[in-house]
C-alpha cells in the first residue's frame, strides 16, 4: 500500500484534554477511488482538503454512506477496535442500498489497519479517550443526470475523541410526533448521509426549546417510539428492558446488539418489542419506568433524565443501581481491554 | 461581482448535437461562501474542481439542497429563464428545511445573470435546445458531530442540454409498492440531495425489469400514486386531468403548477386529489384512461404508454389529440418566446 507520509506531525499543537468532537483530525488518511468498474489499492495520504468536481453526484443527490467507529489503546499499547467487521459489514449493506459499489473486507481492514498504526500516536490511552474512526464513501461521477454514480471515492479519517457527553450527564429529550425520521421502505436502516441532514431542522426545534435530543415516533401513527438522534432507545419498565426491533426505519446499531447480549448474558430481562409512548408515560406516572437510555458508537450510553411529550415533562424513577451503568461498564472495559472479552468483540490492530 | 475569466472557451470542443444530459459544463460556474454567519459576495470563476475538506458536512450527513431550472435563447439572441422567481423561492424553502440559510433572493438573481450573460454562447437557440441551470447549496464545515454546518458554499453550474427524451417517446414505469420515496413529516417536498440517492436502488431495479421508471406510492398503504423519479404525476380519466395534491411527501414541482394554471386557462378539467391504483387500472380496463405523463423541469412532458403493477401490464388509451401535447407545446413556446406569456413566466436575462 502506497503511504505518502506527512513531513510533520500536527500532534503538538493539540489539546487532548480538551477536544470538541469531530473537530480535530490526525495526520493522515485513507483513499480509495472506484474507477473502471473496480476498487484502486487504498492510498495514505496526508489529511486534508481534496479536489472533486461540483457537480458530483454527492453534492446534488446525495449518494454518500459512512461509519462511524472507535480505536483505543490500553495500558501495554496495543490498538484495539470495538466489533469492526460489524462496522464493515454495515458500511457495506449501507452501499447496496445506495447503489454504491461496496468497498470489500480486505481492502477495508487493510487500510483501517495501516491507518491507525501510522497514526497510532493520537490514540491517548485512558477510559476516556477513543480516536473516532470515520470511513465514508461518496459518489463522485461529474454528472447531474438523476442516476448513480459510475466513479466513487471511499475515504477514512480520525479524530481523537472525550467522552461524547460528560460522565453521568444526563439529557432531556422531547419525544416529535410532527416529523419523521425514515419512511417505511425507505433508507433509515442505513447509514446514508441524507438520513441526518433531515434531521437538523426538527432537532433544532427541540435543542432551541432546552432539550439535547429529540425521539423520532414511527411516520405512519406517531404512537410508537423508534430512535432519538444517532442512538437507538432503551427503556427500563419494572426489572425488565424494552427496545424497539430494527426494521427498515430502524439502524441496526452495533451497540444496541452490544447490550442485548450483555443482557442476555447478565440473565437481565429484554424484550425486544414495539414501544407505546402511552407505555412509557404510564411508566412514568406509575412508577415502573426506572431507565430511559440512548446507545450509540459516539455516547455508548446516554442516560435520559426526561421526556417532554404533549408538553408535558416525564421523568424515569432512576434507581441506583442501574442496568445504564452495567453496560456502560462492560462494553468500555471490553473496548479498553481492562475486562475479559467473552463475545469476542475486541480486535487487536497488528 | 469579481469574475475570473477562463483564458480560452471549451466551447469549440462540445458537439452540441450530441449532448449526453448532464455531463458537459459551460466555461464559468457561481461560487459564493457562507462564512461568519453571512453570505459572501458571490464570484464568477472557472468551471471546475474545487477544494473541500474530507470532513465537510455534505459528505457524512448529507446537507445539500439543489434546483433544476432551464435557459432558453430565442430568435432575437435574449437569454431567457422559466419561472426563475419560483426556483428561487422552493431553493430558500428546501435550505431552511435543511437548516441551511437561504441563499437571498438578490444574490441569487444578480450571480445567475451574471453567470448566463458570460456563458450566453453555450445557449444554442431552437426549441431543442436549452441550457441546464443547476443551484445548488452545500454544508462544509469540517466537522463530523452531527449537527448542522455552520459554513456553507453556493454554487450555480450550467449543462447544455437537449431534449432530455427524444420527442414523442413514450416511457414505460412499473408501480412500486415495496419502497418508499419519502416520509410523512420528512424532507420528500423539497430538493434535498438524500432524497435522490435514496431512489437509485429502487429505480434500478425497475430499470434492470425493463422499464425506464418507477412510479412511487405512498408510504403508509402502498395505495395511492405519488410522483415518478423526478417528475409529479397526471392522469387523464375521460376528459378530466387528475393529478396527485402536493404534500410533504410530494415536491410542488413548477411544471407541475404550469400545467394546473394552464388547464384552468384553457378549461380543461383537472383535479387535484389522492390518485388510487385501483382507479387507474380501472381506467386501463374499461378504455377511460386516456393518458398519462409525467411533468418536472428537466422532460417538461413526458408521455407515459403504460404501467405494471403487481406483474401485469396496463396502457392508456391515447388519443390522437391529447392533453400532453397542448401543454408541452405551451410550455415550450413560452419559455422559447414562441407565444404570448399571458401567465408572466418568462423572465428576460439583461
Amino acid at each position: 500500500m502506497q503511504i505518502s507520509k506527512l513531513n510533520k506531525s500536527r500532534i503538538g499543537e493539540i489539546d487532548f484534554q480538551n477536544l470538541p468532537f469531530g473537530t480535530v483530525f490526525t495526520d493522515h488518511m485513507v483513499i480509495a477511488r472506484y474507477r473502471d468498474d473496480s476498487w484502486s489499492e487504498p492510498q495514505i495520504i496526508p489529511y486534508g482538503d481534496f479536489k472533486i468536481s461540483p457537480a458530483a453526484n454527492v453534492f446534488h443527490y446525495g449518494q454518500a454512506v459512512f461509519e462511524g467507529m472507535k480505536a483505543y489503546k490500553d495500558g501495554q499499547g496495543q490498538i484495539l477496535l470495538f466489533r469492526p467487521m460489524d462496522h464493515c459489514l454495515r458500511l457495506q449493506k449501507s452501499a447496496q442500498r445506495l447503489n454504491i459499489p461496496p468497498v470489500d473486507t480486505e481492502l477495508f481492514f487493510k487500510s483501517l489497519k495501516e491507518l491507525l498504526k501510522l497514526d497510532h500516536q493520537w490514540i491517548i490511552p485512558g477510559k476516556e479517550n477513543s480516536l473516532y474512526v470515520r470511513p465514508f464513501i461518496i459518489g463522485d461521477s461529474p454528472k447531474i443526470q438523476v442516476s448513480p454514480s459510475k466513479t466513487h471515492t471511499f475515504m477514512i479519517i480520525c479524530s481523537p475523541a472525550r467522552s461524547y457527553f460528560e460522565e453521568n450527564q444526563q439529557i432531556r429529550v422531547i419525544i416529535n410526533t410532527n416529523h419523521s425520521r425514515a419512511a417505511i421502505g425507505g433508507v433509515g436502516n442505513v447509514k446514508a448521509a441524507g438520513n441526518y441532514a433531515a434531521q437538523f431542522y426538527p432537532t433544532n426545534i427541540a435543542v432551541e426549546s432546552g432539550y439535547q435530543q429529540l425521539i423520532w415516533t414511527d411516520a405512519t401513527t406517531h404512537r410508537y417510539i423508534e430512535e432519538s438522534g444517532t442512538m437507538n432507545m432503551v427503556f427500563r419498565i419494572g426489572e425488565t428492558l424494552v427496545t424497539p426491533p430494527v426494521s427498515d426505519r430502524i439502524l441496526d446499531g452495533i451497540t444496541r446488539r452490544s447490550v442485548i447480549t450483555i443482557a442476555k448474558n447478565q440473565g437481565i430481562p429484554l424484550e425486544i418489542r414495539a414501544v407505546k409512548i402511552s407505555e412509557i408515560i404510564e411508566g412514568s406516572l406509575n412508577g415502573s419506568l426506572k431507565e430511559i437510555f440512548g446507545v450509540g458508537t459516539a455516547v455508548v450510553v446516554c442516560p435520559i433524565s426526561e421526556f417532554s411529550f404533549e408538553n408535558k415533562t416525564y421523568t424515569a424513577h432512576w434507581p441506583r443501581k442501574t442496568y445504564a451503568q452495567v453496560f456502560k461498564k462492560m462494553i468500555t472495559d471490553i473496548q479498553h481491554n481492562l475486562a475479559n472479552d467473552p463475545f469476542g468483540w475486541r480486535y487487536v490492530v497488528n
